[in-house]
């Protein structure tokens, strides 16, 4: 149950109620793929690094170790150890990007395994009855995420296709929820909102599913090609017709400035890959901007990652130290990085819902959403 | 300062205090080679695996990042955040061991770096100089460590050269200690016994060494190639001749049954890669013996790796999410089992104090040394 406490322009803050306990928003939702963050990081540190919701893969746990596994063991949350909200992606968003050979029908999609080139069948009720399994409090529809560029045509056939496969996805997980096995009988199911980069037919798809009531609605298909003005304007042609009682979510987004131009545009949830991934690398944010670890000037820098910062990490180390295990290719190097990132970009997000409270969203806006891009 | 608490047989329960901090003997020390533990472990976390003393390594602190910029910046114990006692090793085992161009005269070693292939020169000076560098609580004497079989005229040679050394590491750390830019002006030298497994030059080497009044004394060259019965006789051998009022080191050992009866033969220190190693290749070590993660049957299993074990993976992780993420080759893996089998290490040594101050060590040792090898 979403709740609206306040606006700022588009911007929202507001309460998102879950089985798993209450999500302040707008909310980070901190990317574990395989039921682990990448970088060494276990659900007991994401407790201590401020994340409130985790999100996992589904087509990754449906090829290894197993969806029927997890749900043997009763479920994401006790096999992770996470207590808090949990959101499972549909498996839809992997089986169009990591899978070379895949065949598309009204049906689903059949695809070859990423780990053995084992051929698998995934459609909107195999992806819902593998969430199910998975025990996650939100499960994501099965939808196509168009790649950008596409043409008008293939998106009309598309997004069509992906309103059936929402219906089907909505009467199988009412199903799968009413069964007396299922983990989470409260799971709830959010809708995407398709189109590539066509205002009319982002619109027409959103009309049409924000029709089916369902507990929350995503934008999806951006940051897939299409440039930050085009995803941008896209948000300020959709959100107007996304429901306003219900969690707004932009999947797979992004840099802070997407995040904050993104919350501008009346956008509650994200998720993206970023801090981790660029952590990896040694890039790591900060409040002046990014630094990259691998450069010489951090040799003998004896200052923490970020002067601004209180994280675990900028609380104990050194720029001079982490480099040096950057250098040294030591996995302690990712972990630190990794740990400072996911705290930057929660931190970012209780920032924006304190400024959010005081009114200063806009000012908080103009302070920082270039200047956290800038490298320094 | 070494003080022995009490005896049980040979076996020695005492205290060393060191400008670092005191340390409760027998101790295990946990090593961070490059100045951090593989595995993603960092000092703060040995801080909460019960970790007294971290053990770095000074050859590779010396090619990376060099222990003069680790000197510039205070010390290895700024640069890791680490408080407590650190030991540096002296080199000279890597210097024998990874480098597979090296030339050794009178004057030390000429060798080729592992990382660029760089020629370097470390002597007794040498490697006095980079641990004063790296302001450790001990440094090591540089030393030939001489591989196992060897022979009786080379080991004669070689015993002799490192007793020449070790006069000259003692001379050039006073000297070193004096200056007024030395981070730790109280830096201890421990001595090292060689003489491969010949009685007679183990005990004359270490009669001569003993007479230098060093601060400890390890004996050295033992895991090198030659079999328990024979590490162990060497022990029986050489260890009365060692120091009664000055900790005794036993150098790379080893398994905790190793640990165990080295206790038993007098030893108070212990290093070893193992529990770091072992751990990233799914082996855990646990209070009814070593479990293999590797293995299909823990693939639905929710215990804890060690139902006996109250370490942080313990308390909150379980066989099957473990080996899930090991089979996915995820870092977390890597870092849980290091996590724990570090914890376990520093327990065992808890353990064996405890029994030592209960004089039960005899008992735990007969319940013990053999259990803790088994394979389960």
């Amino acid at each position: 149950m979403y709740k609206l406490i306040l606006s700022e322009g588009k911007a929202r803050r507001g309460t998102f109620e879950t089985v798993h306990g209450t999500v302040q928003t707008p909310a980070f939702m901190n990317v574990a793929t395989s039921a682990a963050i990448k970088g060494g990081i276990s659900a007991y540190d994401l407790e201590e690094l401020k994340c409130q919701v985790m999100l996992c893969n589904t087509y990754h746990l449906h090829v290894r170790p197993g969806d029927k596994l997890i749900a043997e063991l009763g479920g994401l949350h006790p096999f992770t150890g996470w207590k808090r909200p949990i959101l499972t992606d549909s498996g839809g968003f992997q089986v169009f990007s990591l899978s070379s050979l895949r065949k598309i029908t009204e049906e689903g999609v059949t695809f070859a395994s990423h780990i053995d080139g084992k051929r698998i069948f995934m459609g909107p009720e195999e992806s819902m009855q593998i969430q199910s399994h998975l025990g996650s409090t939100i499960a994501m529809a099965f939808d196509e995420c168009i790649a950008n560029p596409a043409t008008y045509e293939y998106t009309v056939r598309s997004i069509a296709r992906t309103t059936r496969w929402l219906r089907r996805c909505k009467d199988e997980m009412a199903r799968l929820n009413s069964l007396p096995g299922t983990i989470n009988k409260h799971q709830m199911l959010f809708g995407i909102n398709q189109g590539a980069t066509f205002d009319d037919l982002r619109i027409k798809h959103m009309k049409q599913i924000a029709e089916m009531d369902l507990d929350g609605y995503a934008v999806g298909g951006l940051a897939v090609g299409e440039s930050t003005e085009d995803m941008y304007h896209i948000l300020d042609v959709v959100v107007p017709y996304m429901p306003e009682n219900k969690p707004r979510y932009l999947m797979g987004v992004g840099t802070p400035s997407n995040i904050i131009e993104g919350v501008a545009r009346g956008i509650d949830l994200f998720d993206c890959v970023m801090p981790s991934r660029n952590a990896r690398h040694g890039h790591v944010f900060t409040w002046q901007g990014i630094r990259n670890l691998n450069n010489a000037k951090y040799e003998k820098d004896m200052l923490p990652l970020d002067e601004e910062c209180s994280c675990p990490v900028c609380r104990g180390h050194s720029r001079a130290y982490i480099r040096h295990l950057l250098k040294s290719n030591e996995i302690l190097a990712g972990r630190l990085m990794v740990m400072h990132n996911l705290w930057f970009y929660n931190t970012l997000m209780e920032r924006i819902r304190e400024a959010l409270d005081n009114g200063t969203f806009q000012q908080f806006r103009e302070e920082y959403s270039e200047k956290l891009g800038t490298r320094i």
